[in-house]
């Protein structure tokens, strides 16, 4: 499998929207292709959309083509669709380099977009009430707000962490997204503000939770021979790794400790050549607090059930032991499904090239892994970037 | 890249089955696993499941570790869905070469499902009526069957193509349908008959037209190297073609001339290295009559224009230039549309293999095609099979 380079991207703003799906696309359609000034739309053979739920939130399906119309481009190699929930951008990352790795594409748009926001909000919560298992998980209540929250409860339990610890997380993330213009949310949330906020499902408040947002946002692959013909600072994609398991959540052995994250994270490593230790940027997927908290336990970055602890030492700040969400995250930056796994690769990216402001800059950072949870967090998955090729 | 083969698999009886969703996945994963012995689900590292509109159709989204669950597969490398509309099966199957073809993944099952049938048929057809741009064609009631029914008009005043020539289109499939068990429909269906069906949109009548089917099918990949460990006559993937250009039908130079089809069958000859007289097996994406018609010609076994005269000399039959569909087609089997590319693929493995009721056997036949497309005929891809590794 040959190796492969992201060249350039752009993004839309994140936020609610006064945008159209298309709209969405075509203002981050036009910052991709400004980023990287010589391709053009008609140098792209190949285009992999990650988008989650287009059918209920603007029903609209097929978007592929729709997308590769808005862009000006005439995909003459590959052109589909990854879902995988709120990992599709990921999924889609894959895909391409997938198609681009081993020769069945030479110049790949990964592309990400949702357009989440509805004058009714019950109407976009009830589309999301399909995502877990409808028949024996959605029938029951079960959406993932609920679901996070029986998983923070029982971290709490087992292991004493507290809503505080979890304040924490928001905290961060929500003080990184000040310092991204892209990001849905602009504004300072303090510990008292979180805990304040009001109650999603018990123990979640309003600020534990990401947010339902619009946005887009896209990349560009190319073999890595070929990624200094079109930029002297182009990101390697170095590794891999996937797991599932179970997804109705009687069938989960264990909602405290998710086994498939552990083996995904092995399998980066592995296929990174890299140990945990070196990793320097952490996108992690940050759905609900207590998911940031699981998954520093989950990397190895500290012991099982010392989550909250790691926050509280500030270890996931810039400076400390390994830099989280320097981006924001998902609670700073919102979710927009389908464009979150590719807005995570572009900040990384543009980290590399130090594209990004200073205070949330991690400055030499050279390995970073970017990580997206979907379902009852049954399927994880994670890319490890570099900003040289090993 | 590495050379990638289908091993085995298998299919649900197709219809209107009084079936969830799950129990059609069931269905198709028992047969598939039974038909390839030595590879049990646990073997099985990555999952791509073909899926167009679950979130319409049956309320569920992420249904990828849902498939998973249902087989009792733990996908530990690749697992995602991929959605091209009426091309998602091929897409998944595409998908899953990449990911065995670049060693990113060992053993794949690929699978198709879809679950159309609503007791009101009305809200099924509503679903379908954002398949096309919902914005510039859909809110003018623009869906499939006007759309081909305006290919059909124009074809028919630029060529002189017939409705009787359509109807031979139907009535080959539908005689070749009543040959296979898993097919929607079993009846003979004369020219007559087709003629005398009621109109759906003019000129196309209820029998020029395929059907909402429910249906599941899966098949297995592995790198060609390893074929044998697992079957005697696995069949091996060739080749491959896709292309899209445009997706607003105003943006379509030329709708009774589909320049992306063209462009898929150049590659698809060039990758695998083969001319169109060597395909012995043709299923082609028969969604409508007109649309076989307009293949014969993009395929370039006839000249354009003449793909009517093509079927009244008998060409697309067994025994003539090309056998066209030989499993029913779309028209014969349904088009459950998640499911349908995989259905090809395993009706081109069982002719390989003579497993196939006589009537319907090409027998000797080494090369074969599957085909489809997508939206306004504007996405094409195609696959090329063959029963030896050239």
């Amino acid at each position: 499998m040959k190796k492969v380079a992201i060249v350039g991207g752009g993004a839309s703003k994140c936020g609610r929207r006064e945008a159209s799906w298309r709209d969405l696309v075509q203002e981050a359609g036009k910052a991709m292709f400004e980023n990287v000034g010589n391709i053009s739309p008609k140098d792209v053979d190949s285009l992999i959309v990650g988008a989650a739920q287009p059918e209920r939130f603007v029903f609209q399906a097929h978007v592929t083509p729709m997308v590769a119309e808005c862009l000006g481009i005439t995909p003459r190699k590959v052109a589909a669709r990854t879902e995988l929930m709120c990992a599709s951008g990921q999924a889609a990352i894959r895909y391409a380099w997938a198609c681009v790795g081993s020769g069945m594409a030479d110049i790949a748009v990964v592309f990400g977009v949702e357009k989440m926001y509805m004058p009714d909000m019950t109407e976009a919560q009830t589309n999301m009430t399909c995502v877990l298992d409808r028949e024996w998980d959605g029938v029951n209540g079960l959406s993932a707000p609920p679901f996070f929250a029986m998983t923070a409860q029982r971290h709490m339990l087992e292991f004493g962490t507290t809503k505080e610890q979890m304040a924490l997380v928001s905290a961060k993330n929500h003080h990184y997204s000040t310092m991204n213009p892209a990001a849905h949310f602009q504004k300072e949330v303090t510990v008292e503000d979180v805990l304040k906020s009001i109650v999603i499902s018990p123990p979640l408040n309003l600020f534990d939770c990401s947010s339902i947002t619009d946005g887009a946002a896209g990349v560009i692959l190319v073999p890595a021979e070929d990624a200094k013909k079109y930029t002297d600072t182009p990101m390697y994609i170095v590794g891999t790794g996937q797991a599932s398991v179970g997804n109705v959540i009687n069938n989960l052995a264990n909602i405290t400790e998710w086994v498939p994250l552990k083996m995904a994270v092995q399998e980066t490593l592995r296929t990174a050549n890299i140990t945990r230790d070196e990793i320097d940027i952490a996108e992690l997927h940050d759905c609900f607090t207590i998911s940031e908290i699981m998954e520093y336990e989950a990397f190895g970055w500290c012991e099982k059930g010392s989550g909250g602890k790691f926050i509280e030492n500030g270890e996931p700040h810039i400076g400390g032991k390994v830099a989280v969400n320097p981006r924001g995250g998902l609670l700073g930056c919102g979710h927009p499904l389908g464009a979150t796994g590719i807005l995570q690769a572009l900040d990384i990216f543009q980290q590399f090239r130090g594209e990004v402001p200073q205070g949330r800059h991690v400055k030499g950072a050279e390995v970073a892994v970017a990580h997206n949870l979907s379902g009852a967090a049954n399927v994880h998955s994670i890319i490890a970037y570099s900003r040289d090729l090993k």
